[in-house]
């Protein structure tokens, strides 16, 4: 197609005035803005008129396909076996791909599993695993190939090749205000995941206050977009509405939640951790046509704790080392008996971040050392005096802020009281 | 105040989200995008959330006032004589300015006209004036003050000083398709002529397929919003809607319009350009004080001419001097017997664009003697053979696409038949 073929101002025209774009002018596009033809000012404009007035369906399916087509599609169809992969909305201590890539690969299940690295209130899993001695990020095609065939499974960087346009319109959206468009996220996550390459893909999309959608409504229908983008594009493809208005798990940080995945994967953990971890299995597993996998078992009798040895051993770290720990902490105790009946995800994600575990641009390193642990979750039973979290810092100073971002976000009430959002981990499945 | 006073991301979600900037957040935003630390692109995201979620009248005075405080305003209360400006949003053989300027000043009211160039089918003032040979648009702020003194007006071109935030906006927004919202086109030119130091606004707000906004109700609504922005800054302002369905006058170009002006200027000239000249000078006299007076007379008697010829010499050009004629002419007839009952402005202004009388890109320059002379206007009788409109161009070659642009523009119907949009061509007037 020719570089003039269309005009952007009349393209952008069209979406602001709640009109739909055509397949042949979502192309141009997409190709025109990636070779920098069409300026990032008038994309940034194309995307606020996408913001408030949308799109169909058809043209969602349009923009991820044209965002695949602009950079390389990788394809595992050589490893004889089937591929299943997981994608997060992100939350606070969401450290499921950690214990859930080596319990679905103990299966025979290649899980090609690229992150990537966090920004603002929620962690990166690549952040995470940077925590282990020696564990490296970036590996290319062939390593990523040999790994799924010898290990199982491997977690990764995603590679500068794939989807080149979408990256360099997240870029932008990030600075623009327009990230939280459904049509926008939906085609960003499910371009990546389709130019990957996998065959079948698990979305755990999460709602509540430590969510990035805060409504379950606008969770489930970004939900069902992506669901549809995959069908589509010919990838098995089912969702889990998971609720993210509490901490997942004890731990949030970097360090500290490889250690409490290491703790499920010996068969132990928080219970939320190993229910949503054997919950997203199964559903990986079920889409790539493994069913009645016995999962509970694969994480009590060490399968998927061998598969993680080796692929943290192939990607050159060890499983052994210690992990760091911060110099610093400071706990905080309870001034009262009673009930732990508040304990919200966000500002919680924000003292984490703020002690050191997230980055705010990104280009600053991680502390890995740094974040919380919680002592006690919603609906404990705590007394007087009794620790409720630690907070892990390189130094002392930050916890001044910290703590300023988790007053008021705990709360111990009397026996009895309803406990905040109580609802069940798993809300809902949205899938065939 | 500090350039991070705000995060402009902050700013972009409120307007997106349905909210109001706050009068501190508007001054910020104007003066970091002026100063380039708040990006294009970021600016741009913000003007079409500002477009599909509009703006509160506050909010406007507060863009205006903040687009004025971006650079110089001028003040010409040391002329000991009052001060009254027009400014029209731009139709099809609109030269009224050339007219109007020299007969408001022949009543004693200085009128410091700062004019642009044409971009697209609406041609620009200066862009007509430079048709004078010798004639040059760019004076300093002291040549202007002196011609406003010792002429009485002057039409000149905008200094750079003079609100270039507004001129950088403008830019952003020609190329991010978010040229015609209402909150943005009223703080533009009102920005400029506030900033221009006029005392009285009279503004020519065009309604009609020819015009910049098709609606009557949209146009009114500019006008309300520009006539109470002039009224908050304490410069006396009125707005008339007038029609423009079909070309004003009988000529579309540059060197024909001035030509067509001089007529006006000597008692004669077509009835629709004379009665709008007469009108608006009205209006300007009575804003600046001026009341009863004889307009008709000093067209009539040649007062305005006088003081036309005064300033066209006051900027070195050659009142007497002979104006570019065009080498090529192509005639178009009439085929029947009849009546024009229809003329569209729109095309007739794309048809002389496409002569060379417009510019496609800001840089390109205008052929002064191009564009076109009408024989007939709708509701002339018209007898076969009977020329209709000659098209004039440097180069043969341009009457093809001309001639396509103008193709069922106009139409010879029947003795009775409705003429097209008969309406008045003053059609309402918004003011105190």
């Amino acid at each position: 197609m020719s570089i003039e073929a269309f005009d952007v101002v009349d393209l952008i025209r069209t979406k602001r005035d709640g009109g739909a774009l055509e397949t042949a002018e979502i192309d141009w596009l997409v190709d025109a803005y990636t070779r920098g033809y069409v300026a990032d000012e008038q994309m940034s404009a194309m995307t606020m008129a996408i913001f408030l007035n949308g799109m169909e369906r058809r043209e969602i399916r349009d923009l991820t396909m044209a965002m695949i087509a602009s950079g390389e599609r990788m394809d595992f169809s050589g490893l004889g076996k089937p591929t299943s992969d997981k994608h997060s909305t992100g939350g606070v201590g969401d450290k499921i791909t950690l214990p859930l890539m080596p319990l679905v690969a103990s299966f025979g299940v290649a899980v090609p599993q690229l992150s990537g690295r966090g920004l603002g209130h929620t962690g990166g899993t690549l952040d995470k695993l940077e925590s282990i001695p020696g564990w490296r990020a970036d590996l290319t095609n062939e390593e990523m190939f040999a790994q799924l065939r010898d290990v199982g499974g491997v977690i990764c960087a995603a590679g500068a090749g794939l989807a080149p346009a979408d990256k360099k319109l997240y870029a932008l959206r990030d600075i623009t205000g327009t990230v939280e468009a459904i049509p926008l996220i939906a085609s960003s996550i499910m371009s990546k995941k389709i130019a990957e390459g996998t065959s079948a893909l698990v979305l755990d999309v999460k709602f509540g206050s430590g969510a990035f959608l805060k409504d379950i409504e606008r969770s489930r229908e970004l939900a069902r977009t992506m669901v549809e983008l995959g069908e589509d594009a010919g990838v098995a493809t089912s969702a889990l509405l998971t609720n993210m208005n509490v901490p997942l798990g004890l731990t949030i940080g970097n360090a500290n939640e490889v250690r409490e995945s290491v703790e499920v994967l010996a068969g132990g953990g928080p219970a939320d951790v190993r229910e949503l971890t054997l919950a997203l299995a199964r559903e990986m597993l079920a889409l790539a046509g493994v069913t009645d996998a016995d999962v509970e078992g694969a994480l009590d009798d060490g399968r998927a704790m061998d598969t993680w040895r080796a692929s943290i051993h192939a990607q050159g770290g060890d499983p052994d080392a210690a992990l760091p720990v911060a110099p610093e902490t400071h706990t905080v105790t309870a001034d009262r008996d009673g009930v732990l009946v508040e304990q919200h995800a966000l500002p919680f994600g924000i003292a984490a971040w703020r002690l050191g575990a997230g980055r705010a641009r990104k280009q600053d390193p991680v502390v890995h050392s740094a974040g919380i642990d919680l002592h006690k979750k919603p609906g404990d039973t705590v007394k007087a005096g009794e620790p409720l979290f630690t907070l892990h810092a390189e130094d002392a100073a930050r916890f001044t802020r910290a703590l300023e971002s988790v007053e008021g976000a705990w709360r111990i009430g009397d026996a009895g009281e309803t406990v905040q959002d109580g609802g069940p981990l798993i809300a809902e499945r949205i899938g065939r």
